[in-house]
């Protein structure tokens, strides 16, 4: 079997905890409505964080290999919850923006396409449970 | 269909990311030895992390609801990673540690079962792909 990985959690009164992953520290809370002081993000939307720096990682590492230079590149990941307990997302989607100058369309192409089919465990795993999509927008620097 | 959320990443060279997540900014990074600078976590074990927060407060929610008090809890989310790619979590161990006074063990394991069983969307997600075990320790204070 593979490495092992392991999250610690604190309790800080009320609904916040103070989250230490890989060595740093962040807080995690709920909003005011449910009882929290938004100290830090909630936790559900951590799972969105995953998948979009996993897959984040992998487009930068592919591109550099492919001597694709990119000024900019972000990534949106909009993730919709279903009404019933328990509470969890149903779908989502993820929206890559690439900005450089003449980008080579057809790569950046590959590069999303192997991310999201062959390398990026944390969308492969969300796969098993819920649809996720994906677009791509290219801009000139 | 229920409400949704979004994370925004933005690249910032090499293998780090910034993240912004209800409004909150974090750091998301690779380690050395694949090209990062370790300025933040990585991204995968960010799922552990919002596994823990998930049943975190879903358990102080309940507990408070009982008039269980506390003096302390934290939360480590162990996972276990395969060795192909894409690398992913192949299981999951979630130990809870609670420390108070005279603590009542049924309510405590209560909480935590109505956490796992029913409330836990995270939990829940997960529960579809991998198995995910727990313990619970409860500490006098």
């Amino acid at each position: 079997m593979g490495t092992k990985g392991n999250v610690n959690i604190n309790w800080q009164g009320e609904m916040a905890f103070e989250a230490e992953l890989n060595g740093h520290k962040f807080m995690i809370d709920a909003g005011e409505k449910v009882g929290g002081k938004d100290k830090g993000p909630r936790p559900k939307p951590l799972m969105l964080a995953a998948l979009a720096g996993c897959t984040g990682m992998d487009v930068v590492s592919i591109l550099k290999k492919m001597r694709v230079e990119l000024d900019d590149f972000s990534i949106d990941v909009e993730g919709e919850q279903n009404d019933e307990h328990p509470v969890q997302y149903v779908k989502m989607h993820i929206n890559y923006t690439f900005k450089g100058k003449n980008l080579d369309k057809a790569k950046i192409e590959k590069a999303v396409n192997l991310s999201q089919e062959r390398y990026c465990g944390v969308s492969d795993f969300y796969k098993k449970v819920i649809p996720i999509t994906h677009e791509i927008n290219i801009e000139e620097s």
